[in-house]
C-alpha cells in the first residue's frame, strides 16, 4: 500500500493522498457505521477523479466514493478489512455558477448542501431538496434524497438536469451529462442511472441542478388529527383547500417528539400543558410571490383553511397549533438526533402508497408490543409523499439492545410486510448499502439483478461502493 | 404473412389482428408520415402483448409499437417494405383506476390524454402534462412529452410514478415497476430507461401516473415585449414575482400568428388594430387553492405584476392585453395546425438554455434570409422552459418547397447549430425518429451508443421500433 500512496501523490498532490489519524474522519459515518480504509483520496477536479479511479483499477484496488457520508444505510464507508480506497468528494467543491436566465446551477459535487443554499441565497433562490442533514451534493444524487418539502417540489432526480460520472474502468471513462437543459429527449436519458444508485455505476463529480425562488412569507402550524385514521382524510381536505400552497406535510409521534424534547438542548414542549398527542402533523404553507398589503395574511390564509375544514367535518381535528415556523421546523429536524440519542436506534427508510402508511404504522406498533416488548417506535416522516422513518430504539441495557441477531430480525420482518404485504419500498430516500443489501437480494427478481449486472459491466466493470447490485 | 395473420388470430382473437383497408389508419401518422405495414396488432391487454411480442420475436417479425401516432419525427409508423407489424396500444384501454389518497392513476397505456382527463375532472383533478394534440398515454411516456405548462408541472418523466413494459424477447417478458411509490430508492430505476426512448427498449402498456389538483381560477395575458432580448428579463421579471402562480410563458411569433389567423377559422385576431406584433408571449397564472371573496383577483394579481415591472423598467414591455384565456390558448394551441396549412413545413422541436433561445431564434431568422430566401420562420413554444418548436416553412410551388434535398440540407444546417455552437437539442419533446436518426447517429458518442447497444440486448434484443440508438 505504501507503493500506491507514494505512486498516488505523485499523481495528484500530496493533499490528495491521506493515511494515517487524518483518514479516521473518513472512516467514520456521521449518524452510524465504521470501516478501516486503505488510504483515502481526495481529488480536486473530474480529471484528478479520473487519474485517481484510473490508477486503482488498474492496480486492483476497490474504490467506496464518498460524499457527506450522512446517510443511514451504510453506503459510503469502507469495510473493516483496510484494503478499500476511500474516494472522497469533499474537495471537489471549487466551481459553482449560477445560471439566472436558466434558473439552475452547475456545480461540483463536493459542496454542502449549506453551502450551495448560502451561494444561492443573495439572488432570492434555492435548492427546494430540504434536508435535516447537511450533505455533499454528490451523495445526495447517489442516494436520491427526498426531503421535508417533497410534496411540492420533488426529489433529487427531478430537480437534476445534468450530472459528470468517472466510470470504474482502467481509462477512468468520463461520461458528461452535464447539460443545462430543462429538457432532451435524444436517446437514453444516461444520467438516470447514477441516481439512486448508491455510486455502483460511477462517480458524480459535477451536477446542474434546478433551482427555485425562495419562498417569500411562511405559515406553520402543528394539527392533532383526532385518530391516525384521519390522517389521510385530512392531508386531502388541506391538498383541496391550498393546493400549491402546501410546502409539507409532515408526521411526528409522540415517542419521537417525546425523545427529542427529552435529549435535545433548546426545544420548547409546543403543545398545550405539555401533553404531546400520538401524533401531529407538522403542516407549512408556503408563498413564492409577492403580495399586497390588502391581501390576507398566509397565517389567516392556513387558518381560514383549518375552520373550513373543522367546519365540514369536525372529527378530523382534535386540535391545531399556529407557527411559530423556526420553532416547529426545529422541533422536526431535532427528531433525527432526538430519537437516536434515545437507546439502540435500528432505523427503517420506508415508503408507501400514501394511503397505506398509516395503517402500516398503526399495525407494526400494535405487533412490536408482543414481538419486542422491550422496544418503542419513534416513528416520524413524510407523510405528504408515503415516506416515514420507522425507527425502532430498544432501551439501553434491554435485551434487545444487547441482542446481536436484534437488527436483523427486525429487518427480516419489517420488510417483508413492507415488501410482501404493502407493496412498499424498503428504501425509500437513503438508497441501498450495506445495512439493507440482504433485503435487495431477496425482494428484487433474478431478471432485474442479471440486468443490473450488466449495467455495471457497460459502466464501472471493476466494481465501485460498498453494495452489489448484480 | 397470411399464416401468421391466421396464427396470431388464433392466439389473440380475430379483434387483434387487422389487414387490408382497415390498417390503412394505422400506416399513417396524424401529421406526418405513411408507411406500409404486414398488418396491424391491437392485444387488449399486457398479457395479449406478450403473446403477440412472443410470437414475432419467435418468427422474425419485427414490431413497430405505436400509440396516438401523433408526433413530429416518424417514430410510431411502418416503413414502405410492407413487412413490419404495427402494434397498436389503442385497444389497451380497459383500466384506469383513481387512488384519491396517493393523489395517482393506473392507467392502461392505450387512454387518450382527454379520456384521462376527462375520468379526473369529477375528482378535481387532473394530469397536468397539458398538449394541443390528443396522444395516448404509452406514447407520452415512450417520447417524454413536455407540453405548456411544463414550468409549472414538468414532463411526463416527472409525473410517471410506474410502468410496465413487454419486452422484445422470445418470451415477450413483462417486467413490472408498476408502483404506485412516489419515492422508492431501490437499486436502478429502470422504469427510466423506457421513457423518452420510441419503444426501443420495451413496449409501454400501463403506468402509474402523478395527478394534480385542478386550477380553481387562471388568468391569461398576451405580452408584447419591446424586442427579443426583453424576453428573458421579463421572464426572470415574472418568476420573480409571480413564483408558483406562473404556470404558462409561452412564446409566439408574428410569422406562427398570421399563418394560422389566416387558415384556422374561429379564431379572432386578438391586437389592436390587428397589427400582430414581432413576438407575443402568452403567459398564464392559476391558483390551486381556494379564496376569500376579499382576496384579490386573479385578474388584478397578474395586472399588478405587470405594473411593477413596467414601473422598474419601462422598456421591458410595450403592450399587455389581459384575457379572456380560452381565446388566447385556442389560438396557442392551434399554431402546429396553422403553421402546417402554410405551405411546406420541416418542424424543429429544439430545447436550449432558457438564456440562449431567443438569441438562436433572431440569429437563425436573419441566417434564412440568406441561405432560403423562399423559406419562413414560424416559431413558437416553450419560452419558460427553453424549448421551440422552429418550424420552417417553404412557400408552395417555390424551390425549396420542391427540391428533395431541401429538408436534409436545412436539418444538417440547424442541428449542427443547436448542438455544436449553443449545446442545445436536437428533440425536446419527440425523441427519436426516422426523421432525426441521422442525426443521433452523429451527435451521439460512440462510447454512449455502445452503451445503448447494450442495454438493447439485455432488454429487447429482437430490436423493437423505427430507430436504432446503438
Amino acid at each position: 500500500m505504501l507503493d500506491h500512496v507514494a505512486a498516488l501523490r505523485e499523481l495528484l498532490g500530496s493533499k490528495a493522498v491521506v493515511v494515517g489519524p487524518d483518514a479516521a474522519a473518513y472512516e467514520e459515518g456521521a449518524r452510524f457505521d465504521r470501516g478501516k480504509a486503505a488510504f483515502v483520496l481526495r481529488p480536486a477536479s473530474t480529471l484528478e477523479v479520473s487519474k485517481a479511479v484510473s490508477y486503482c483499477v488498474r492496480n486492483g484496488l476497490h474504490i467506496v466514493p464518498q460524499a457527506g457520508n450522512t446517510g443511514v444505510v451504510s453506503a459510503s464507508t469502507p469495510d473493516m478489512s483496510g484494503r478499500q480506497v476511500v474516494l472522497s468528494v469533499d474537495r471537489l467543491a471549487q466551481r459553482l455558477e449560477l445560471d439566472a436566465d436558466n434558473r439552475s446551477v452547475r456545480v461540483d459535487a463536493g459542496f454542502l448542501l449549506s453551502d450551495l443554499n448560502a451561494a444561492l441565497e443573495p439572488e432570492g433562490l434555492f435548492f427546494p431538496v430540504d434536508l435535516g442533514s447537511n450533505p455533499r451534493l454528490g451523495g445526495m444524487l447517489a442516494t436520491n434524497t427526498g426531503g421535508a418539502r417533497f410534496l411540492k417540489y420533488g426529489d433529487v432526480r427531478k430537480n437534476t438536469l445534468g450530472l459528470t460520472a468517472v466510470l470504474a474502468d482502467p481509462e477512468g471513462t468520463v461520461l458528461d451529462f452535464n447539460h443545462n437543459l430543462r429538457k432532451n429527449n435524444t436517446g437514453v436519458d444516461w444520467k438516470q442511472v447514477f441516481i439512486g444508485t448508491s455510486g455502483s455505476f460511477g462517480i458524480i463529480t459535477e451536477c446542474v441542478l434546478n433551482v427555485e425562488r425562495r419562498p417569500k412569507q411562511c405559515a406553520t402550524a402543528l394539527l392533532v388529527p383526532s385518530s391516525t385514521r384521519k390522517v389521510m382524510p385530512l392531508l386531502r381536505a388541506m391538498e383541496s383547500r391550498l393546493g400549491s400552497y402546501l410546502s409539507a406535510f409532515e408526521g411526528m409521534s409522540e415517542n419521537s417528539i417525546k425523545a427529542t424534547l427529552e435529549h435535545i438542548p433548546g426545544l420548547r414542549n409546543p403543545f398545550q400543558n405539555g401533553v404531546i398527542p400520538h401524533y401531529t402533523i407538522l403542516a407549512e404553507v408556503t408563498r413564492t410571490w409577492d403580495t399586497r398589503e390588502s391581501e390576507q395574511s398566509l397565517d389567516s390564509v392556513l387558518e381560514n383553511a383549518l375552520s373550513e375544514i373543522w367546519l365540514l367535518d369536525d372529527e378530523l381535528l382534535s386540535d391545531a397549533l399556529l407557527g411559530p415556523a423556526h420553532e416547529m421546523w426545529a422541533l422536526r429536524h431535532a427528531l433525527p438526533e432526538g430519537v437516536k440519542q434515545r437507546g439502540r436506534l435500528v432505523a427503517f427508510d420506508l415508503a408507501f402508497r400514501r394511503g397505506d402508511l398509516m395503517n402500516f404504522c398503526d399495525r407494526m406498533k400494535a405487533e412490536i408490543r408482543l414481538r419486542f416488548p422491550e422496544v418503542i417506535v419513534c416513528d416520524f416522516g413524510h407523510v405528504g409523499d408515503g415516506g416515514v422513518h420507522f425507527n425502532f430504539v430498544a432501551e439501553r441495557g434491554s435485551a434487545s439492545a444487547e441482542d446481536p441477531n436484534f437488527e436483523r430480525e427486525l429487518r427480516d420482518w419489517v420488510y417483508q410486510v413492507v415488501v410482501d404485504e404493502y407493496g412498499g419500498s424498503f428504501s425509500g430516500e437513503h438508497a441501498i448499502g450495506r445495512k439493507n443489501q440482504a433485503y435487495y437480494d431477496k425482494f428484487t427478481t433474478t431478471r432485474l439483478k442479471h440486468m443490473a449486472k450488466q449495467l455495471k459491466a457497460i459502466t464501472s466493470p471493476a466494481g465501485l461502493g460498498v453494495v452489489n447490485l448484480g
